[in-house]
């Protein structure tokens, strides 16, 4: 059979790097190349509690079908937490509960962008949110990522050169793949954008409970007088990725819209599941469970920034994320980035992931990485330190 | 602010019987309207005590992130229930856990049809899928369902008009809402004119192992011999739809397509959930619970059966199904059918759904409704079908 797809994910090709991702799953590779929770983080005796407690009172209720919407009492409580950081406005705003924040900006992209329509983004950015705007045949525009966030003065120029800007794409804190965190004057400046251009944001804040270092800076979401910014957020890295629990705040229209178009996705998130974050808020402590979780990612980070500070070449630039977890290594012109990824894998079982998995198109130029210190163990992350120091070192 | 949607989304438009459905779940209102498995049929006591067992013996392999192709034990393991029924091909076929199988369902059409392209379905047929090739601006072209399911002669009639003709939509047992089953006979014609026009069968089964009278019939699927057919699948009736798991056996390269669109929708279903699937099935003699569920299932039928027969007026026609959840009702044409329905839930506080919701386009006419019987307790069944027995008894 010869089989015609849509051309929707016509455009979706198998990555080039693939051959590089493959090798990362193999048993005895230093993980660097995940973006998973550290497993230390899991508060699992909590869960398994809370799971005991679900299915003994009722058990019908956690099992059978809901509304698409989300487990009320959850998202009552989550609009309260929003509420109280000028996240959510009541009157205007409605939340509701997705598959992960995933599908939070999937849906997002879904009711606003037509096929041709322009998106924004930062470049680089995370490859599950850029292959979900591809799948909907978007205009994908990427504006060069700095220590502060987004090129202020580009994103404009990227403004003013395209019609239809339907959405501006954002990771605020610590974003995926580069770890950097957008200004408080950035964020200013890009909602007088929105303003000007007449756009609408998402912004995508998955790691923003992580910060390690520094002072938060407000959401975009709380600066939105108008109605401009859908908002998503995830238990993911809070509670447990494997959930899939994430939601997303934003004026109701907006809501309504992806209500119908999460209805005809999956109906509704797994329930027993929405029910767990919500036990979970109830009976805990987030304020302290939180400062364990940063204690942890602190621990790792330090880890991993001291390691690169002792063996990668001077040459070597990295970021210096406040949180969250990713760092983002850029190589000098005398090294092929690719073919140093390559090696740290297949001869030196370290895998990080080629900074061209996260370019807007897969021919833009990059000669950075991406390096994860969350999943590897302690140990992981100083051996894996050390040698890829010492390939930085090499010549190629 | 005024917000401009997608073309997507502004095509799927707030029906006009959600004034009757918004009744449909206040208190003390008969839930003949529903489409929920029966709160009876929930193997409550097996789902916790391996719920315990899952978080105790690996609770990080069951809250961490997971592969978008779902848990392998389990995908492993349908592989080779399907196999038995000839509706899994080694070598040639793929399965993916997914979440529900409206999510399959959505992926199916969302990989295979391009804005424009024709998807041909039974008319009436179910809203939730209806909405998800909507969503996709595809062309759904509804042919006639018979008791014996789809039209084959009009069904050949709108191959024959419509070019570009990418995917055939079909329930095949007990169909959503009818009732109705695809003969074997029919099965045999719809595949040899997929291989005729040069088209791919979706065939959607959620209901099939709920048979409580008559005989199995092959699947579509299981006639396949070219790779034309995707199979879609959940555990939604036969464990508990809370969980959100289904699954999907489709050509590889078609299943291939659908991974990298599932990776953008979700990431991958609930780890949790699809881990309880796999170690229900392992732990529990398959053919006893179905067996015991279709005793249930059977039970409530007769009772409305019954309670049709009873108290219907003879001019109310009525399908027979011998499995699924639903009955197809149709009023003479001296009763308007709206209005029987609104009336019903106002003024007697039974709920069913106007025909109208499972219409390809809401224009088109029907003077039918969808009557539910694993929701309702036995003594709702028993009095909502006298209820409605008299109301069809009144004039309009």
């Amino acid at each position: 059979m010869d089989y015609h797809f849509s051309d929707r994910v016509s455009k979706l090709k198998p990555s080039a790097i693939r051959e590089i991702l493959k090798h990362t799953s193999e048993p005895g590779v230093i993980p660097f190349a995940a973006g998973s929770p550290a497993a230390e983080a899991f508060p699992t005796e909590s869960i398994k509690a809370i799971s005991d407690s679900i299915l003994a009172s009722d058990p019908i209720g956690a099992l059978q079908y809901s509304i698409t919407e989300g487990y009320t009492p959850l998202r009552d409580r989550l609009k309260n937490e929003l509420a109280k950081k000028n996240c959510f406005t009541e009157g205007r705003d409605d939340l509701i509960i997705t598959s992960g924040a995933q599908q939070a900006n999937e849906l997002a992209c879904k009711v606003l962008c037509s096929d041709g329509d322009t998106l924004i983004c930062e470049a680089p950015s995370f490859i599950g949110s850029l292959n979900a705007f591809k799948s909907y045949n978007v205009n994908i525009v990427g504006v060069e990522m700095e220590h502060d966030g987004i090129n202020i003065e580009k994103l404009e120029e990227a403004l003013k050169a395209n019609k239809k800007v339907k959405l501006l794409y954002l990771i605020t804190n610590f974003q995926n793949p580069t770890g950097n965190t957008l200004s408080l004057e950035k964020r200013k400046a890009v909602y007088e954008l929105a303003k000007k251009y007449d756009f609408i944001i998402l912004e995508d804040n998955p790691y923003g409970d992580l910060r390690f270092a520094g002072e938060d800076i407000p959401s975009i979401k709380s600066m939105d007088t108008e109605g401009r910014v859908i908002y998503s957020r995830t238990f993911s890295k809070v509670l447990a990725p494997g959930l899939r629990v994430g939601y997303v705040s934003a004026p109701a229209e907006i809501i309504a819209k992806m209500v119908v178009c999460k209805q005809v996705a999956d109906v509704h998130t797994n329930i027993w599941a929405q029910q767990l974050c919500d036990r979970f808020m109830e009976t805990t402590d987030m304020n302290e469970h939180l400062a364990s979780l940063r204690k942890v990612y602190r621990r790792k980070f330090t880890l991993m920034e001291n390691g690169i500070k002792e063996h990668f070449d001077p040459s070597v630039k990295v970021t210096e994320p406040e949180g969250g977890l990713f760092i983002w290594a850029t190589l000098p012109e005398s090294i092929d980035m690719l073919e140093f990824c390559k090696v740290a894998v297949e001869k030196y079982k370290v895998a990080v992931v080629p900074g061209t998995a996260f370019m807007i198109n897969e021919n833009d130029k990059t000669n950075s990485f991406r390096l994860n210190f969350s999943t590897p163990s302690d140990e992981q992350i100083v051996r894996g330190c050390e040698i890829l120091g010492k390939l930085t070192k090499e010549k190629f």
